[in-house]
Formats: structure tokens, sequence, C-alpha cells
């Protein structure tokens, strides 16, 4: 998904920037970059962090950085910063997002005898295309209004420019970005929890398709925030980091209601509430509270060595590392029953392996309860690498089975009301050998984040564009 | 503090001694080593890994390993395994413990014109002065049980000889070991949490001073457990990691019960439970699930990039870490009466910065709940670097304001009956600027682990020898 | 300066790509760059080399990379090759030489919408700005011949792309390209010194301005060579391998006749000729050998840990290099009359310095003798990082002295038979603190080169364009 | 073969220790070592450089170490220096040399019951050895020389202690130690090139056997020297670098003398006169300048990249590297009659490849002349890691081939006036495909060296004792 932070300081502002970036890590596997602005020169290093954690790849580079302004990425695919010159002037440019038109795009440049040189692989740098976008216009704030306007899909981004740094919401708020301040400096985040650490305070929250100019003396309106609100739902169950808040609304908080709303209308009889670590840990506690059962860890993560999801490309290693990482605690499994919450079933092969493992350990019943309903869509308005392809989601090969074809009837499947609905989560059910499945019903999701449907991108489970 | 694996298996066991000995990382931040028996050779890995995990540092080197018998070592201190050339024959050692009268053992082996190599610093290496003992005599057995005999303080230890692997757990089993199996292979372990995800199942707890050699055939006795067990209780509170047992008794579920020890007496009414991450998360789960008060986590740890406690040398970049990984959580925390479990109180400096930052964040009541007493004596039977001197210790400052010198009536200010404890405790609570704080009584641990507290060390906190 | 080397092959040849790379690292020290085609896929890798040897840092690469067609760069400033996607289609790109006037072709480009994103520290890539120009026509060879036409310097380059790889050597034929053959493969490099070992004949010289298209069957001409050739004469004084060849003519044996024109017309007395390590070597074996004098080596480098002349940034640790790399042999310098030849003086700092080592080692005399005329004017056709500014040349110094401006009467000065030259040579001669100096002279280094010196860029001697 | 550097200052000296033990590079290509003396400490650093050089493994470290007295080793074998605790105190050790009768020392230590702690792949560390001999009296004087009185083959040897640096060249001298001044400094070098650049002036050699104390006020004779010299002749042949004397004999010119001795009884007319890089280049530059015959270099080493012979373990690599590191030059070897010098032929394995390259590049004759008599013993004083197996060398080979089995006849096979001599080196001459092979005689290298024969030891030739 990826995930930006800048920064503009009276002062020398390095040390922010790092860090402000580095909280940003949960977003993405595998690119990191910063740049920063001293003196007449733009300072950038990018790093593949696919294989080591953020701080330890940057903590040489950020000690021969200097400069009061610069903007960092984590970013899921491509190299980022990237320094472009113009006719406006050298600028450092990352994004977040995803360009569903790309190719078009791409042809209308190559008419205009443009290229494109940060390519990996034969794939142009979709943060390139975006450059190209904004390199149309006279100004920067028409050139991001412009890319804004011709990008399907969504784009969230940040120019560092010998202005300032420009901070631009995608044009319907899919992705967040907040601006913080604090004595000297103002920073821009995609994620609020870089910001406490830090000293910031939330100064606000963007609005969708808003662009500011951020300098070290306040923000600068280049363009006001549109009305339409289509934030992702899936911040606060699954991406968004638990200190994180969007739209003013907390992410742990709403993982506990999220938790609140499944134990409410849940009438099963277990020994413990426990969480799939880590996803499923907030929305555990948040049952447990509201059921009055007690709270358990059946399974510890090992975090001494296994700090983190690194997602070695090998599928083998992959597997080695999500068998090895959680340790069972047999006490607290043997003839135990078990409910537990997780944040969603993707495709649902980890969690097989998990359940499977439960039982072995001698699980006398093993119950779960994902904070979300049955993702049916694939997301084609933000870059995940998560799901690979919509066809791989349990439902959809729930509904493969049971249908002959994937891609039939699936607004009832997605409607928690229906008979079709019903067999498709028993189906489930049965293929992960649960003793039980309830998935979270979109309404209380919706209540439990606090925001009006219509604001909420619900896409993924729904279909609702 | 260390910790100990070794593996003898039918087959090649390396991946075996990577994982299981990795599943000791929480119990050293200094050094790692490896050692296999392959054909004639003993190969032997070490490394810092003070700045990285002890998966990164062995990675490549366990691709060049071989063998059917290795043992492994997590060290606070000293490079270990050695390899040690004898009259009987060629070994491999690795040792946990504490040798209190390294000096003198040293001064007899200079007179006998013995000489020591491990040398770093200027400080002879325990592990070697171990060896030394050990060659004293004409066989394994004798030099170990020689050994144990004379070393003051604790000392458990795994020989990788050619005839197997020589486990022996110190005299008083201070610390644990236990022997795992698994279908041609049998492993023997410092926390049986490196069992479950390799396949092995708990055979036994070794007793105290058992020595036994272990290969792929089996456990061979060579010197029956003694009589008497002084097993160390913070093994169940703080060390040892919460999927392992000692003496069959399982971590996480003791740290449970501490909580909900806790809990039965306490009276507070307070909105939200909490741990301190991560050594207090186990007890606060088992005080929130007896009291019946929600659990929730108003800090939470920043695992992307924070994974473990590394030790920076320098005391600033110390305190950053410390003030990094947590993220405070204000929605959780404004206007709330916070209640947080915490494992003990060692100096109290990190924690009265946790506090600080509680108060900053708005908390409006913050009360602390250490799962065992005011720790009021230094340990001198193992070998933590966690608490540094004595002197130091919360308990012992509190005891010098009151009383003008630290080492007056200790046992007095360790019966938590008594006017001085009392009157320690309010201190400590002021300097911490904590609302309330209760601490755990002795009986209370002493009941929650379940064993009869003559058969636990328990001299840290009432000085019982 | 920079060296190009490309390979096509009927089998993998990214050995052949590795290693012929490698055979360039003499021209540059700042970066390699290597890209293939494999499938539908570029790879390419980029690293700095200026803390490191070429092989060292690519030898992980090459083992991933496959394909049967490539192209490698040593290059002196900037990142390359780079991959362009472009309505050509997608190619890599590698070039040397120097473009006088980019900032002209970067307007033009601005104002056109064009953008660069290869920056660093806020410079464009000139390679950039070469693939910019390439893509304004509809074919490679048309794009390619626009370039060299509009391109005020020197361009040669290499384009790999899905149809081949087209070779093109600059338009005056500055720097050199050759193509080599062997059984199913076909090579181009900028230093034929790649070719024998890899199992190549060199086949052909390019001309200038000569376009071709390497492919495993052989080269095909895109366009024919210019009659006019201009070809740099310092590539055999100093920047070419000893076993290189350009035109025609080796390196060594060109050197080997520099030092017997410089003997011809000597008849100093001494008791040994030496080299200036390595730069002399060359120069001195044919002095010496002419001349009749015992050659000898009164300076060693010490070449197991200096093995090349890595550029640290800084000057003071440049300056310990340069006084720990050679080391002075008493036995061969103390009372003795020494000779040393050398390729040429440029600021004559380094060679100060050598020359008070001598002497503070006892030498009685020390004559210099460098291989070509003094310089007088700063190339600028080719992109040396050696020669800084004109006006630090040591013949720049002394006019400068004796005129009071640097820039007077050059040409008198660039005419040895001059009394201006005398007096020129001279203030040298006395700055070194040398017992003599004598220059070649530059119609017996054209001799020396063999061609007529009208097809020689003489330029930096004798201002001739 | 390895070399020691020790060093002591009245100001910290770190930097003359890292360069004067890197100046000793040439002398071993599998660890490096440095250990310092600071306050109560010693600090040491041991690397593998079998793969890098000293210089860039141990450049951060001596960022870190402090110190006015420390010890370097450059190793072909075992890790050094060790740090030893003993009844003496603690000191550091380095050695050079060869035990032959290891076996039986260690088996009365293990009499001893003592033991070794520095194993690798289950070998004992010599230098351990070393310092168990020296602990066994009651001073560090007497200790070393019990040591050197007991151990057969040879020892030279740096203590450091808190005293200052012992230094003991072994009994018979057949390794080098020199003692260098500067003002307020004193080192003491296996290689005299380490003084030059380092600002140290030759102050003595030390004699056979003798053994000093070295501070930085001076040199305290501990051992006066004994009467029989056996040095190593091999040393000005081929160990030793260019810029070192032994005896007062520089190594250079001592090579031109060989090179002289060559050429004197020579009647072969060819073109050119060549040294096999780098070894026979300074023979080859005496014989060219004394026979009045073209020196020229028609191979040329890709110094860039190919810096020293690192040793692949791999034979494969070894091959590759061998056959990449020299360019051949065909202009200097097409049609060419060429003679080469060469400092001995060991097993020929790598010249033959060598020859064959010149035939194939054109070479109409190829002539060698090795600067020393034919390998016929394997060496038993010395450590060397370049001639494996006795019975590999050249010699021994054609010897087996004409007596069928190798150990026959060998004093007549060394007398270079008897026809079987004649008939072995035809027989080399022959395998190699040398148009002619001129052997040096032993007379005319002893007289090269200048030292009577009865004070060198020339074993690996005459089998001399």
């Amino acid at each position: 998904m990826g995930g930006l932070f800048g920064v503009a300081s009276r002062e020398d502002c390095m040390s922010d920037l790092f860090f402000g970036t580095d909280y940003h890590s949960h977003l993405g596997t595998r690119r990191g970059g910063l740049a920063a602005h001293e003196g007449e020169r733009f300072n950038r290093y990018i790093h593949d962090i696919s294989n080591a954690q953020f701080r330890s790849k940057f903590e040489e580079d950020i000690k021969r950085m200097r400069g009061r302004r610069g903007i960092g990425v984590i970013s899921d695919f491509e190299d980022q910063p990237l320094i472009i010159g113009s006719h406006l002037g050298v600028y450092a440019i990352v994004t977040v997002g995803v360009i569903q038109n790309a190719e078009s795009l791409v042809g209308q440049a190559f008419h205009k005898r443009t290229h494109y040189s940060e390519m990996s692989g034969g794939e142009i740098n979709p943060t390139e295309i975006v450059a190209t976008l904004i390199n149309q216009e006279a100004t920067f704030a028409d050139g991001i209004e412009r890319a804004q306007a011709v990008i399907e899909g969504s784009c969230s981004l940040l120019l560092l420019t010998e202005h300032g740094i420009y901070a631009a919401r995608d044009r319907l708020g899919r992705t967040p970005l907040a601006i913080g301040r604090k004595d000297g400096s103002v920073a821009v985040a995609s994620e609020t929890c870089a910001f406490p650490n830090l000293g910031f305070e939330i100064d606000r929250h963007l609005g969708p398709g808003e662009v500011v100019l951020v300098t070290e003396n306040g923000v600068e309106l280049k363009k006001a925030p549109g009305e339409r609100l289509q934030i992702c739902a899936f911040l606060w169950v699954y991406y968004g980091y638990p200190a994180s808040a969007y739209e003013g609304i907390n992410v742990e908080a709403t993982r506990y209601r999220c938790g609140a709303e499944l134990a409410r209308g849940d009438s099963v009889r277990v020994d413990f509430v426990a969480g799939i670590p880590d996803s499923g840990v907030a929305h555990a506690i948040g049952y447990a509270n509201t059921a009055g059962i007690p709270y358990a860890r059946p399974f510890v993560k090992y975090t001494p060595t296994w700090p983190r999801s690194f997602m070695p490309t090998e599928q083998r290693v992959r597997d080695l590392v999500a068998s090895m990482k959680l340790i069972p605690i047999r006490d607290l499994i043997q003839d135990k029953k078990l409910l537990f919450a997780e944040d969603s079933i993707v495709r649902g092969t980890q969690l097989q392996d998990t359940i499977r493992r439960l039982f072995e350990s001698g699980a006398y019943e093993v119950h779960m309860r994902p904070a979300c309903p049955p993702l049916i869509f694939g997301c084609k308005y933000l870059n995940f690498s998560r799901s690979r392809s919509a066809l791989d989601l349990a439902g959809r090969k729930a509904i493969k089975e049971l249908e002959g074809r994937s891609d039939a009837n699936l607004e009832q499947y997605s409607d928690s009301s229906s008979d079709k609905y019903c067999t498709m989560v028993d189906r489930i059910r049965s293929r992960l050998q649960l003793t039980s499945l309830r998935y979270q019903k979109l309404d209380d999701l919706v209540k439990a984040i606090g925001l009006p449907k219509c604001r909420l991108c619900t896409y993924c489970w729904d279909g609702a564009e």
C-alpha cells in the first residue's frame, strides 16, 4: 500500500524525517526512500527493505543528510522518491495509490515523445507517470490537479520543491493525509502514529483532493477539498497502525468496537477469546471485554527474531516463516474451546494452517470471528500487495465451488441476509475446519467506524462504487 | 542470562540446531554461537548479536554447516561455544550461570601453569574456566561433577563430544534444562518454547545437578539429580518466554495467575487495565480477566522496526530507543483512569519516563501493579545483565533515603506486613508519581507459580538462601 | 573518461559481459553498470565503485543475470545504464563523452515539457539527455544520428534494444570503439584489452561517427563512418591499457616508442632509468632499452593492498594513499643519478611529493622525462576527471607566474622552439626541484604513435581544433 | 609464511600499527590480526583476509583502537594474535614459523592437564602451543627461550605484555626480524619495507635466537644472538617484498644480481627479455640490463581489478583468476623470440598454461630462466602454503618419471654438473614445451645474495641441513 511522510522545519529536521518515515514501515515491504533539500542540492537515498528494516538500511545515510525540508516513503513496489528535472524546476516526488489507466497515459506521453527512465524489468515507474502529468502544466498546483483529474484509481503525493512541500490527498480521499505541528516545524503524514513521539500534535486531516503547500511557517491552501469522501474502510480493519487516526477516528479504539459488535450478537460459549497475532488482537480484546470471557494468548509470536512479515520471494521460505513465528502454548489450547478474532479472511491458506496447528495441539473447538464481512470484490482503488487476485479470495473460491463459476451472483453473496451468503460462509467454515465461523456484518462494521456508510469505500465487501 | 540448546539426530540436524538456538534469543543480547560435529571436525561460529538478530547473523553459516549433533548458545556476555583440545579429546562447550569464585579458581589454575586464551578486554572467559575444571578429571562425567562441586554460583552446561552431548543442570537447578524428543532426534533446551515448532515433545525436565549423555538414540543417566531444588522464580515472572515451561509449569498461564492474584485483593476502580509492553502484558490480562475490567493497549509497540530491546552501548541512544518504541494512543489515555501491570520494578528509570508520558498524554490516574514483591537483594546465583547493582534497585534507593544507608533493616523492608515496607513502597510510588502502587505479595507469587516455596529461589525479594 | 562493452551471443553471455566490462575498470572510478535483455525483461545493476572493485560489487548480480545480449559501462560520473521507455520501445543505454551544450539541449527539452528523472544532486544525467535526443526521431538509427549531430563535445554509445545492440562511435572518433568476434558471439568494446582473454579476435575498429547494429549473427552497418578523424592522442600516452590498440596501434608498443624518442635526443648520464609507477613504466622501458642505461625500480608499489587509485573524497586521505602506496628502495636511490619517465605532468603536486621523497632518500640527481609536451589547454572534447581546471595545469601556472595572467601567449608557450617555452619548462623544473626536465616534442609523440597529425586530437598541447 | 609487526611509542601509535602490519600482506593470505594495549585492557581484532584486503577488513577496527603499544600479524593459517591469561600475567602473542613436533608437545601438555581452546576444525592453534610452552617458566624471557629450545622447525614471535613487546627471532634465524626507530617510537618487523613510509629507519637486524624487549624508550637485550645463522634464501628469491632487506641485503637489488648471473653465462638470442608478472620481473630486469637485450612486457597484469593472488578455495575459480589476470599483448609476442625470467618453478602447472598462451598468441620461441635451482626437497623449517607436497614439485615429478620413484638419487639430481640433473631439466623443459630452460646454479644464487653459503638455508635445492 505504501505511506508518505514529509517535514519542513526552521532547523535541520533530518532526524524527524528518518523516524517519521520509519513509522510508516507497516505499510510496505519493498522499498524505502528519503529525499531532502540542502542548499541547492537534492539528496536522495533508496533502499530495498524486503530483507531488512528501514532503520537499519537508512541509519548510515541519515548521518550524511542535512536539510530543513524532506520527504520520505515506504513503498510496496517501485523505487521512490524520484528527483525530477523539469520546466517547473527540480523536485522530488513520492506517491501512494494505483493508476488503473497507466497504459493509456503512457501511450499519450509517448505520442509527445516523452520518455520514462525509471524502469525496472521493463515496467514504467508509476511515480514517474505522475511526474510527467504534473509537468504538463505551468505550475505545481495546476500540474497536481491535472494529474489527479486524469488518473483513474487514486494518487496521494508529496512534492519537495524549493518553495516547500506540496501535499495532495487523492481526489476521493481513499488514502489519508494529516498535518501535524510543533514549534518551528510542520509535518504531513499518511499515518498519525508518526506524530506523538516526534512531538507533533495532529493539526487536521486533509480533505479529499485537497492540495496544500507545507513550509516551516505553516500550511497554505492550494486547492480546496472536494465534497465526496470514499476513504478505505480497511484502514481501520487491518492496514492502519493502532496508534493512528483517520478523519479523527482512532484505529485501536475502532477495533475494540469491531470486537464489541462481534460479541454483541454472539452466544457461543468458549473458554478463551484470542486474536490471531497481530492482526486480530485488538478485535479480540474488544470481543473479550464485551463478552466477559477471559482473553488469552494461546499463540505467542516469537518477537525477538521474527519481528515482522518480511516477504521472502520463495513460497517455501514464506511458509516456514509463518509456521516458526507463532509458538503454540499447549496449556492454553489442549481441551479448550477457543474463539479467535481476526481482521479478515483473504485467501485463508495461512489461517487454515493455524487452525490445523490448534487442533494438533489438542484444541476442542475453534471458532473464528472476522472483524469484517467476506471479501468478494478485488480492490481497484488502492495498490495492495496482500490480495493478489480477486479469484483467490476465500469467498470467491467458495462461490466457484457452489456456482461452477466465480463471478456469479456476487451481489447476493455479499448480502448477509441471503441464503447464498449463508451457504458460502458455511463452505468457507468447512474448508477451514472451523467449529463455527461468523463474519462481521457490514452495518456493524460501519457502526464501529462511526462514519456514514456513504463516506466509506466498502467496495471489496459489497461492490459499491 | 543466556540459554542453551543441543540436538542429536539420526539425520543432519543443523536446521533444528539453528532454530532451536534462535528460540533462546530472548535470554541474551550479546553473543550467539553454534558448534557442530561433522566427521572428524568441529565447526563453530560465533557472532556479536548486540546489533542484529541471531538469525540474520547465522543464516549464512548454517548453510555451510553439516552434522548430526550440535549445540548452540545465546549469551549475555562471553564468546561461546569454545572448542577445547584436552586429554579427554576435543569437545565444544557452552554454559549458563555465574562463577562467584572465579578469581580463586583461576589462581589455582595458574599455580598449575594452566593458561586461558579466550580473553576479551583482559577478562577470562568463564566458560574456559569451566573447561579447565572439567579437564582435571579422567572422564567427562567426573569432570563435570567436579566443576559443579567447586563452582560457587551456578553452572548449567552442554558438552559436544564425539560420543554425544553431555547435558548438566546446575547443582541446585537454578536454571532449567529440559529434554525433548521426536522420531530420530533428541534435544535439550533451556527453554521449552524451542520444542513445539520443531516437532519435539517435552520428555522431561532434568533435576538439580543431573548429568546425562544425549545421543540420537536416547538419554543416558550419568549422574542422578540431587534432592534440593532452588529454581529461580523470576523465570516465570520475567525471563522465560510465555510458551516455555519449567518443572512442568507454563509461563504464560503462571503470569495470568499472577495477575489474578493481584486483582483479587484489589479494589481500585479504573477504566482500563493495561500491561507495560511486553513484560507486563500477560500479568495485565490475568488481572483484567479476574477483575472484569476492560483490558486495553494505551501504548503500542512499533514492532515493524523496533523488534527487540537491542542494547546500544550509549545511554543516549538507549533512551531514544525506549522513547521511540512505544507509541501512546491518546484516545485510550486522555481523561482515563489506567491500571498498569508490570513484571517488576528494577531501577524504575524507564518506568518513570513511561508514567510521565502517560500523564503528558492526559491520563487522569495511573496505578501500577508489579507482579512480584519489591527487589531488595541483588542476585548472586545467576548472571543477569538487567540489574547492574543492588544499590540501584528502586527499593534500595528508597531505603537509603529513609534510613540514610542502603543496607539497613533489609529484612523488615522485605516483610510486606511491616510499616517499613509500606513506607518504602510509598516512597517509590511518590518518586514514580503514581496514583497508587501495590506490589504482589510473595506468598501470592508463590501460589501463582504453584511450587512449594522451599523449592524456589526467592532471594532477591526476601534474602532467603 | 569511461568505457563501454557490449556483447551478443547465441548462448548466454553474461560471463563475457561481466569480464568484458571489468576490463574497462581503468577508465573510471565512480560507477559501474550492467544491463542485459532476458526474455521480455531488462535487468540492470548499477554500483558505486569508488571504494571497491567492479568485480566485488557485481559478482553477486552476475549470478542472477541471464541473457544472450548485454551492455556494460565503467563511468567516471553518472549512473548508467539507463533503462528508457519510449515510443521506440524499451532500451538500455550507456554513453562515453562530454556534452558541452547540455544546458541549451535541456532548455529545448523543457520547452517540450520533457522531464529528466535521473538526477543526482540536482544535476541532469547526461546519458538521459542523449536518450531524450534519440527519442525525437522515428528510428533508433535516426535518433542516434540526430543526437550526434546536435551534441557539442563527443558521444560514443551503446543501445541495447530488442533487435540487438546499436553501437555508435562519436562523430569525430575522439573515443574508440572496436568490434571483436568469436564463434557464436560478437562484442564491441572501448578497449581491445577486453578481447583476448575472452577469446575474441579484433575484427575492426569503428570509424568516426559510424553506427552499426550488433547481433550474434554479425554487424550491420547503419551509418557509414565520416571522413574526419580526431582520436585523442592521450589514449596512447596515458588512458589506454597497455594491451589495447586503437586504429590498429598497440598502446604498450607505442609507449616504448615514446620512450625511445625521448632517449634519442637525450645525452644525460644517469645510473638508472625508472618510471613513475604505473603510468611512466612503459615509457621508461622504451627509454632504457634505447639508451642502453640500466632500467630499475627505485619505487615499488605495494600492490597487495594498494591495488588501484581509488579516489577518496577527502584530499587528506588522498595524500595519505599517494604517500603510502609507493615504497622507496634506498639501495637504488641513495647517491644515485636517476632519470624518471612519466606519461605527463598535469598539476604536478603529487609528482613534487615523489621527487621530494627521492631526495630525502638520498638521490643525487633526479631527471624527469614526460612522454608528451606540456599540457596547456584544458580538454573540451572528452570527460576527464583527471585535470580539473586548465588553470591548475603546471604549464598554466608557470605561464601565470611569468606573464601575470594565465591565458597569455598560449600559442608561443606551446611551441617547443620558442624562448617562452624554454622559460616555462625551466620554471616547472625549478618548482619541482628537478635536476633536469625535458618534455617530449609533439612531432616526436606523433611519430611514436604513427598516425598523421591531422588524424589526432592534440588540442591539450597545441590548441589545434 | 606470515609476517609480524610491533610498535611501541610515546604517543598513540595505532596508525603505525595498522599500516606497518598492512605492509606484510604479501606474506599471507588467510588471517590478519591486531592487538593493542590500552590502559588495563587488551583489544584484539582478527579477520579472514582470504577474500579481501587487510586494510578493508581492519579500517573500521583501527578507528576504535587506542594505545601506545601494539602488535600485528599476517598469517597464512591460524587465528592470531591470541590473548593469553597466565601466571605471567595477560599477554598477546603472534608467531611465524612451523612446529614439526607439535604432536609430541601437545601430548606432554595434555599429560599435565593443559588444554587448548583455540581450535578450528579440530586442529590446535600452533600459536597457543607456543604460549603454553612459554607459560612453563617463571619469566617471559625464560619461557621464550624454553619454547625456542624445544620447538623443532622455527618460531619467531612477538609478545605484547604490560612491560613492553618481547621480540624473538627463531633459533637459527630462518625468518628475519628487524628493529626500526624514529623519534619517540621503536618498531619491529619481519619486512623492513614497512619502515620507510612510516618514518622508521632500520636500526638493526636481530640475530638468530636473539630475544629483546622493545619499548618506546629503546631495545633491551634479553638473550644474546646465537652463532649459527640459517636464513631462508628463498626470501630474496621470491617471498620478500622488493623494498625489504634481510641481513642488510636489499631484495630488489639481489634479484637484479640474480638476473645478471643468469645472463652472464647465457648465449641465447632473443627479441625481448620479460618477467612472469610479478614474481619474475626484477630478475628479468637484471637479465636484460646485463645482456643488453630489450626488456618488454608481453603480458600485462590487469591490476585495476586483479590486485593480488587471492586464494579461492575452488580450483576452477583459481584457474579462471590465473587466466584472466594476465593479458597478452600480441604485438609483443607474435613471431617473437621471448626469454622469460621467473623466480622459481614450483609445480609448474600455472607456468605451463602461461607458456601455452604465449604460443597461442604466436610466439616463435619461449625460453625460461628460473632465478634459483630446481626445487627438490620440501621445506621443513618454514610454514609455506605455496608448495603443498614435495612430490608435486616439477623436479620430483620429473625424477619419478625417470627413476620410477620420486625419492631416488636426490643428491645427484641436485648437482647441476651431473647428467641426471641435465636429464631432469630437459624433462621439465619438455613437459612445459619450452624452447629452452636454464636454471640458476646454486653457487651463482649464493653469489647474488652475497652471504656465505653456510649462513643460508638452501635445503630445498640441495638438501643441506
